[in-house]
């Protein structure tokens, strides 16, 4: 086996199938994957959810994870928050001509582990190699499927004035450390991405609490444009207190110096939530038990409707519309 | 709306969701992706197929089709050969920064066109765009999903010495066609990739037969690679009749000229099957009455167990090795 991808190594031919069967099925080796077939065959029966993303991030390895653990939890992340508990996964490639295959190994040994601790399976794949310059090293797709169990389909269930907005835990982290990353700053062990797997946390929610009635992921666009999507899909006012929003030191003090807003910062393991204002305490008692929602709070309240804004309080208790996200200020974030 | 993709239109905010909005919800719009979940939900039970494919071809735009149609049909296909009727797609672009917002649209147009002759939903979805030079215009990843009828489901079949490997119609032209386009030669009008979506003919055909033990769809590497996949996978001796093959005079000029074997070079609407000899001459039959697959042909022959070759009679009559694709003849091909 060479040292590096080459353009072979997409060609559908000899070097293909032996990366294929050297690399790739020593990692995620699994009888559905084994059987090599053009498409995964799996039985499953109910209502189901399916996701793609595609994950361009950069860098590809940053200080608690790499694109691979990042393509598996992105995407788990993005099944549970409709209430899909994540069964199966197809992982695609495209590499640029000279990858090193040592970082391969590190990105399938990466996925391997994110994907045995959340029991998923990878059970379809694919590998495509463009020319020196026409890539940027390596980019993942995944797409995943899950089955959603009946109470904890939350999509019937209806926003009404007065529903607490929650956020599950602190915010900014993984946008405002990859750019700290890219810039070349160095920087202390707790100032890391946020990236970790929420089904546990999110499915057992929706197991214990029925009167959860949105939840979303707050990756790229961050906390205020998941709020913005909230009022303009159930055309509701959302008002959030900046003085509850749960921030660590290091973030503000990234977010001064770099000039990026913590509410507009992706996170990669922090979901928004909308739940009746009886639950919505139990909730946070129940989401900060756990590691990665240990600073979930209420943030924010569903006021009238028909106005679709979001609105800040701030500090000083004046009030500012909350924008989604304009412009671009973090490219290739995920 | 500008003219051209900018990173913001992969930054989650404002511009992304417009772009999703205005471009892509006008093309595919349906009940499960109009919810704009992170996840597109449905209700399915039975034996599914998963399969997914990232297209890079260059060019993106080519006679008969480009990389929108290929990434409809080329999935299609992938899940129609284990017998899966396709159902569902996830549809995720990766941009490259400056690509025109004219040719995205010419290629949603041609998604949707496909998906809709397919009766197939793009039900999820994702934009991410990369700096100039970073990506090369734009690499369209789709996954599928299908549900397999118990009697499609030729898997646990057992290919037996005697059965028949047959071709569904005339070989190498995508790869060849693609080829010539990329050296900029013009071409007559005949001169095109063979582009198609085989669900129908071979749901068809699995309906009518139940003798059918091995379906793959000839894309990268060729008829020769997957005559070797066979060969590998069972343990059989493979052999084909050259006199036999099903090629165009304009492939077998272009492949004289190019120096590429026709049975390397790429096909987007073949397949190599295996039948019983019993049923093999009336599948010719079935599938020759399909404008796709009217030059179907019995290729070869399932010879001795326990040799893991596929050899090629030759016109002379002299029996030689095929191996499969070795190195790289066509990059990004698909």
């Amino acid at each position: 086996m060479n040292d590096l991808i080459l353009l072979s190594h997409g060609s559908g031919g000899e070097s293909m199938r032996k990366l294929i069967e050297f690399e790739f099925l020593r990692y995620f080796s699994n009888p559905i994957l084994d059987e090599l077939l053009d498409s995964g065959v799996f039985e499953l029966s109910g209502t189901l959810a399916m996701t793609t993303d595609s994950y361009v991030i950069n860098p590809i390895f940053f200080k608690n994870g790499d694109i691979g653990k990042l393509s598996v939890f992105g995407t788990l992340n993005d099944l549970c928050v409709v209430g899909a508990k994540p069964l199966f996964l197809s992982l695609s490639f495209i590499f640029e001509e000279g990858f090193p295959i040592q970082d391969l190994k590190k990105i399938l040994n990466s996925i391997s582990i994110a994907a045995n601790s959340a029991s998923v399976k990878i059970i379809t794949g694919d590998t495509k190699v463009v020319e020196k310059n026409k890539g940027d090293k390596v980019f993942i797709n995944t797409a995943g499927i899950g089955i959603i169990e009946k109470h904890r389909d939350w999509r019937n269930r209806k926003i009404q004035e007065g529903d607490l907005v929650i956020v599950s835990g602190s915010i900014g982290e993984h946008g405002l450390y990859i750019m700290l990353e890219r810039l070349g700053v160095e920087t202390d062990e707790e100032v890391c991405s946020d990236l970790a797997n929420m089904t546990d946390i999110i499915l057992g929610m929706l197991d214990n609490f029925n009167e959860v009635k949105f939840v979303r992921d707050a990756t790229r666009g961050g906390v205020a444009t998941v709020l913005n999507e909230i009022s303009q899909k159930y055309h509701v006012e959302v008002e959030v207190y900046e003085e509850e929003l749960p921030i660590k030191e290091w973030v503000k003090n990234a977010s001064e110096v770099l000039g990026i807003d913590p509410l507009y910062a992706a996170n990669e393991g922090k979901a928004v939530i909308v739940a009746s204002p009886t639950q919505a305490p139990k909730i946070i008692q129940y989401l900060q038990q756990f590691d990665i929602s240990k600073d979930a709070r209420i943030i924010g309240k569903i006021k009238g409707f028909q106005k679709n804004k979001t609105y800040l309080i701030t500090r000083l208790g004046t009030r500012r519309i909350l924008e989604s996200l304009k412009g671009d200020i973090l490219p290739r974030i995920c």
